[in-house]
């Protein structure tokens, strides 16, 4: 192993220990992915400030799990919007990983980007790209509708080991559902994806339908109000019987302060409905 | 001491003990009140489902924690927006306390509603009044603005214990500044107030003209998302130098997980204008 690069994080084992069980063990195959949504948030449910704008909510703690995150699972997927905005890295930089420290592409996640209608202008000055030829990151797969990506974009990707991934039926039309997605990755043999944002992704996958396809849920808060206007994590409300009621409940939760924010660990708590009912007004 | 009736509360030294050092001591004379700002919300930042119901949110720990906050203070604070919807008792059910297997109203504190036009429509059969008569809480203070209040409330409050308070101007426009009222109460001889809500009281103290004027804030989180629609604890966005910057930050802070939900203690960080320069996107 050669010597970690000075931008190289480290996440100490005691810090990591908790977060652990609600990790995949890629012990069991399963046809479905293992899901873990994971996402930062202020006080008020903000991801950032404004759209298209990144804000940096975490500490430098924060930062580091998210790296042994992405180190545990085969994958990361962000919505497009994401892409395009932050222009992001997507790669892994944990000490001893791949091109931080680590041999070829070890521990280094697969960078997913489900960009159905083909918006993200993915180049070779994209951040993604570059670490992919660098040696520090896998090359990006992006999901898009049959016909949506030109060839251009094509060789762009598979230049760095990239691909474009046809998921769902032609035209621009409509959402591609994620039990769809999760399924071409599952047959890519993509066996964990940790799925990271922007907030359109988050609140789809926190309504009840969805759900269902998370296996655990990780969120970092940040003591801090960001106000009005921000893109917030607020699902769309739930109705029951007529009346509103929870829209998503964790279970099996530890609260883990990490520096000055804490990490929250669930699992989506199955009894969504029956445990919907016990909400009274006391 | 008499047997504490069984709806009593318990709130065990070693939960209370991480929360002690941001309540009240009393050792310090001020002009101004301590003022410690509580309240419970989802993930999602919402005190309740929708305007004008509660929601039960937090779990029972959470419950005897808040009691255990009121017994720590001279006086609890909230708006006529929620002494409305929710017909509050606002006294203090721990074990102990007065009514509750203490002496006299031991522990108990003030309650007080911030009600500058005169809105609440308090009766004999408001729980507040009911529970001032059966000696297990203090009578209800009311703030209002000059000739808002009829004489059959003032009756009402005054044949339990409590009272109309006149704070500023004769009229029912605009808002009663927070100074005014903290230098009301001050002048009444309260130390300390928990102030718990709602909405509307919680964004205003939260925004960072008023946080000044908090020296505490405790938050619990449950992790439930509520969704759209809820009563959102989220200030007005706040713009510095031209961009969005994040409103409100704490300082000192502590997660202290309880049962299924986190509390959050802290105090609102003095450097507002340095720190949120430092907001940069990452």
């Amino acid at each position: 192993m050669s010597q970690p690069p000075r931008d190289a994080l480290y996440f100490p084992p005691h810090q990591s220990q908790p977060i652990d069980p609600y990790l995949p063990s890629h012990a069991t195959p399963s046809s479905k992915p293992h899901v873990t949504l994971t996402f930062a948030t202020s006080l008020d449910s903000s991801l950032s400030l404004s759209p298209g704008t990144q804000t940096a909510l975490s500490g430098p703690s924060s930062k580091a799990m998210t790296h042994y995150l992405r180190s545990r699972h085969d994958a990361i997927l962000i919505g497009v919007g994401t892409a395009i905005a932050d222009d992001p890295s997507l790669n892994c930089r944990i000490e001893g990983a791949g091109g931080y420290g680590g041999e070829g592409l070890f521990g280094q996640p697969r960078p997913i980007v489900v960009d159905p209608r083909g918006r993200w202008d993915v180049s070779g000055e994209s951040k993604v790209v570059k670490l992919a030829e660098e040696g520090r990151g896998r090359g990006v797969w992006i999901l898009v509708r049959k016909g949506m990506v030109d060839g251009g974009k094509r060789d762009v990707l598979e230049r760095v080991g990239g691909r474009v991934l046809e998921v769902g039926e032609e035209g621009n039309e409509g959402r591609v559902s994620w039990e769809k997605i999760l399924g071409v990755l599952g047959k890519e043999g993509i066996r964990s994806i940790m799925i990271e944002g922007g907030g359109a992704v988050i609140n789809e996958l926190l309504s009840p339908k969805s759900m269902d396809l998370v296996d655990s849920v990780i969120v970092t808060i940040a003591p801090v109000w960001l106000g009005t206007g921000g893109v917030q994590v607020c699902p769309d409300a739930r109705v029951d019987d007529g009346r509103r009621v929870p829209v998503s409940k964790l279970k099996d939760v530890q609260w883990i302060p990490l520096g000055e924010d804490v990490v929250l660990c669930g699992r989506p708590s199955s009894a969504q409905a029956s445990s919907s009912k016990s909400t009274v007004t006391k």
